[in-house]
C-alpha cells in the first residue's frame, strides 16, 4: 500500500512518459494501448495494463499537484476516476468536453472506487463550453429541467440512467416472448383502419396533397395506428403466440403526465384461450420477468431513481414483486368504489367506465400493488371484445390491469371469435363492409383467442416512480410539441 | 416393427377409445393430457405419451379404414401427422380448419417422419369452406398469388417461414448489437426535421386539421421520420455506440419492387471512429452475424425459399459468406463503369450517382458478393456527411454496400463533428437555425462519429432471394395501397 502510493506520487510528479519505475518499457512505449469501455475498466482484470479510454468528462477538480477527472463512456452509470499531473491540464479540459485518456489501470488506494486511471496522456477531443452548456458541474438538475435540452439531457446521469434501463427493458420484453414461443410481427404504422373508432387519430399524406380522395397517396384515408391487435390477429389464424413493440399513437390534446401522441406498446395474442386468464397469466408473468431483468441488470441504474427521483418507490416495487395480482370483476371493483367512504368526481354506477380516480382508489383498496379487473360491461368495449352471453348484466371479457402511481397499464380482452356473433355486432354499427376481411378470419379456420396490450412508458414509469412520462422517453411527443 | 404395425392396426380399427392393447387405463383416461406444440412432438421425447395438439389443417385425406391428416400449428414448417379411424371423420373436418387432437405420440413406421399422433379425439374448432378459401389443398400457390389475400397468406407455408425468418432476423440484430455494446435507442416516428431535405415525406396531422400553420397539433409542421440518424447522433454523445430498429417512411411514388412506402431499417452510430473503416467492419459483422443466426435456427424455411422460390440462390448466399466483402473507391467504381464494354442508360461521369443499372454491374463485376463503395463525391451527400478535404476531387467520407439481387442495402457516413465546417456548410443550405440544436451537438464535446442504416426487407430480399420488396413484409404499404 505505501509502495503504491509512493509510486503513484512518483508518476504523478514526473511530466515525460517514459520508463518510470514499477512500469515496463514495452508496455509503456505501446502507440495505442488496449482500448477499454469504462465498465470493463470497473472489471478488475486489466489493472496493470497500459489502456486507452475515451468519454466525457463528469467531474473535474485540478488541485496543485494533480488534476483529478471523472470519465464516463454511457457504459454504466460509473465513471472512471482519472488522475494526472497537474501539468497535463489544457485550458479546453473541463466540464462535458469529450476525451480520450492513455495510461495505466491501477487498484485504487480508496475506498469509494475499486480502480483508477493514472493518466500518461489526455487529449481533449471535442470541448465544451461551461457558460453555455446548460448542465452545471456538481448540480444536480431535476428531470424537468432538463427535459428543456432534448438534445442534450442523454449526458446527464439521470437520463443516461433511463436509457440503459429502458433499453434493457426492450431485451427483456423480447426475451420472454421469445423464450414463451412468440413470434414477433412488424405490425404497421400505416394502416386504413381506425380500429377501435376513436377520433383520436393522426392522418397521413404528403404535403399539398388532398386528404381522403381518389387522388391520395394511397388512394384511401390512412392513419397512424393505434393499435396493432387486428393485425396480431390476422397472425393469430396461423402462429397461436404473437406479439409486436413498436409505437402507436394518439391525437388527444392532453398535456397530462400519463399521456402522449407517440408512444411504444408492447402487444400480444394468443390463440386457443380457454379463459380470460390465460391473458392476465401472460400480462403478469411479462411484467414480473421484464422487472427482474432490469434489476438484475441495471441495479445502479433503478437505484439512481429510487434514491433520488422517488424515495421510498423501492419497497413499493418489491411488494409489486412479492405478492401475486389479485384480479376482481368490474362489478366487484364498482362495489368497493360505492361501499367507500371516498368522494369521486366521476358517477360510480354499474356501467359507467372507470376512471382514473377510481383506478387509484382500487389499487390503493388492493394493498397498493397490481390488480386485474375483468368482465367489463358490455357497452363499454369495442365491436372485437368477446360477449360473455350473461344477460341481464351483459359483459364482455375484457381485463385491465391497473398499476400504483399510474393507472391502467395494461388493457385487453378475448376476442369475438364466433362468426354469426361478431357479424351481427358489426353490422349493429354499420362496419361489416369495413371489417370484411376481419369476419374472413372467423370464416376460415376460426379458434378462441385474446391479446392485450401493455403501454411500456407507463411500465417504466411504474417500476422507476417518474411522475412524469415525459421522462421515460427520448423524445416525446405530445400536443403543441413535437422537439427535434 | 411388426408389432408396432400390428397394434397400430388394432388402434385404428377400434372406435371406442378405452383400454386398448399397449396403453396403460390411467394415461388414457386423462380428461386433458399435456398440450404439446407441434416442434416439440418431433423431439421425441413425449413418443408414447398422451397429448393434445392444437392448429390448422395443412393436408386431409380419408381412406376406407383411415383419415390422415396434417396439422400445423406455427411453430415449425413441419406438421404433424395424425392417424385416426374412418369412423371419427366430421363433415366439417378439411383443409384449412382448426382442430384439436388428443391422441397418444407414436414413433412412425414411415420414414418420412420421425413420429405420428394416433388420434383419440378430434374436435374441429372452426370450419373452413373449402370453396371460398383461396388456398387449395395440393396446390403451390405463387408468391404473387397468395399477397392478393394480405389476411390470410399467414396460413400459406412460404409466407409462415418468411414471418419465422422475419422473426429470428430481427431477434438476430438486437442480439448482435446486444453483444457488441450498443445501446437501443427508441428513435421517434414524428419528427419536425425533414432529415435529407428530401421531398419524398409523410405528413401527419389530426383529420380536418390545417397543416402547417400555428392551430395545428404540434404547432410546427411535422413528418413520418425517414431515418432515425439525427436523433441517433444526439445520444452519440453520450454512449459511444447506439442504434436503433423500427419503421421509416418515404412517400415515393413507386411500385418497384425494391421500394415501400412503410419498411424498417436498422441504424447504427458509432463515437470515435477514426476512419471509415469502423463502419464497414459492423456492416459487415452485423451482416454475417444475423445470415448465421437465421441459418442455424430457420434451416427448413430459409430451404423452403432456396428451394422453391429462388433456385440455385443458396449458392450466391454461400459465397457471400465465404468472402469477405470488397471496398472499392467510388472513383475506382467509375473507372470500373467506364472501361466496361457494357450499355448504361445513365451517365457514368465522376460526380453523377450511382444508378441501380450501375450498382449490378459493380456487384457482378467484383464476384457476386457484397462490395462496400466509399468515398462519394461531396456534393451528392447530405450536409452531415464528413468532408475529405481532398481537393479538387473533393470527396465525403460516405459508404454504401450493395449486395446481389437487390443494389443498395446499407448507406452510411462519418459525420460532421467540425463545428466550423458544418455550420458553414449548414450557411450554405440556409439551414443554420433549422439545425442549430444538431450544430450544439458540435459544440459540447463533440467527437468525431459516424454510422449507417440497412434496409431490413432488401437485407431478407438478398438472403432468400426474394425478388418483390412486397414478399417479406406483413403488411407492404405502398403507392395507392394500404390494405388493413
Amino acid at each position: 500500500m505505501m509502495f503504491q502510493t509512493v509510486t503513484r506520487a512518483l508518476l504523478l510528479s514526473s511530466m515525460t512518459p517514459v520508463c518510470r519505475s514499477g512500469v515496463t518499457v514495452r508496455r509503456y512505449c505501446m502507440k495505442n494501448p488496449t482500448k477499454l469501455r469504462v465498465s470493463e475498466a470497473f472489471l478488475d482484470a486489466q489493472v496493470g495494463e497500459n489502456v486507452r479510454i475515451q468519454g466525457w468528462v463528469r467531474s473535474f477538480r485540478p488541485q496543485k499537484q494533480n488534476l483529478f477527472l471523472h470519465v464516463n463512456d454511457g457504459s454504466s452509470l460509473k465513471s472512471l476516476q482519472v488522475i494526472a499531473p497537474a501539468g497535463m491540464n489544457d485550458p479546453l479540459l473541463g466540464f462535458g468536453c469529450a476525451v480520450e485518456v492513455k495510461g495505466i489501470l491501477k487498484k485504487s488506494p480508496h475506498s469509494k472506487q475499486p480502480v483508477e486511471l493514472e493518466a500518461e496522456q489526455i487529449r481533449v477531443i471535442g470541448e465544451c463550453n461551461p457558460v453555455d452548456f446548460p448542465f452545471k458541474i456538481k448540480e444536480r438538475h431535476s428531470l424537468e429541467y432538463i427535459r428543456q435540452f432534448l438534445h442534450l439531457r442523454c449526458r446527464t446521469n439521470a437520463f443516461s440512467s433511463l436509457l440503459r434501463i429502458r433499453s434493457e427493458a426492450t431485451a427483456a420484453v423480447h426475451s420472454y416472448f421469445k423464450n414463451n414461443g412468440f413470434l414477433l410481427i412488424h405490425t404497421p404504422t400505416i394502416t386504413s383502419n381506425d380500429c377501435e373508432g376513436a377520433g383520436e387519430l393522426f392522418q397521413v399524406e404528403p404535403p399539398g396533397t388532398t386528404f381522403a380522395n381518389e387522388g391520395s397517396f394511397f388512394s384511401v384515408p390512412v392513419y397512424l395506428t393505434v393499435s396493432g391487435q387486428l393485425h396480431l390477429e390476422v397472425m393469430s389464424g396461423a402462429f397461436p403466440r404473437v406479439y409486436t413493440f413498436g409505437p402507436t399513437f394518439r391525437a388527444e390534446n392532453s398535456q397530462s403526465r400519463r399521456h402522449l401522441a407517440e408512444f411504444f406498446m408492447v402487444e400480444a395474442e394468443i390463440s386457443f384461450t380457454e379463459s380470460i386468464e390465460d391473458l392476465t397469466k401472460v400480462m403478469e408473468e411479462l411484467f414480473r420477468s421484464v422487472t427482474e431483468s432490469v434489476l438484475a441488470h441495471c441495479e445502479e441504474d433503478v437505484d439512481l431513481f429510487h434514491k433520488y427521483v422517488a424515495p421510498g418507490h423501492r419497497d413499493t416495487l418489491d411488494d409489486m414483486l412479492r405478492k401475486s395480482f389479485p384480479v376482481i370483476t368490474y362489478t366487484e371493483a364498482i362495489d368497493i368504489l360505492k361501499r367507500s367512504s371516498e368522494t369521486f368526481t366521476f358517477p360510480t354506477d354499474w356501467g359507467c367506465d372507470l376512471m382514473t380516480e377510481h383506478e387509484k382508489f382500487l389499487v390503493k383498496h388492493c394493498g397498493n400493488i397490481p390488480v386485474f379487473v375483468t368482465d367489463y360491461p358490455y357497452d363499454l368495449k369495442p365491436f372485437y371484445a368477446r360477449d360473455n352471453q350473461d344477460h341481464p348484466k351483459h359483459t364482455a371479457a375484457a381485463v385491465d390491469l391497473l398499476v400504483p402511481g399510474v393507472g391502467e397499464l395494461c388493457g385487453g380482452s378475448l376476442r369475438e371469435e364466433r362468426l354469426d356473433l361478431l357479424r351481427s355486432r358489426l353490422g349493429e354499427c354499420g362496419l361489416e363492409d369495413t371489417y370484411s376481411w376481419y369476419l374472413d378470419l372467423r370464416r376460415f379456420g376460426s379458434v378462441p383467442h385474446g391479446g392485450f396490450g401493455l403501454g411500456f412508458e407507463r411500465y417504466l414509469q411504474c417500476i422507476l416512480g417518474v411522475d412524469n412520462i415525459k421522462d421515460v422517453i427520448p423524445f416525446p411527443r405530445f400536443s403543441h410539441s413535437c422537439l427535434l
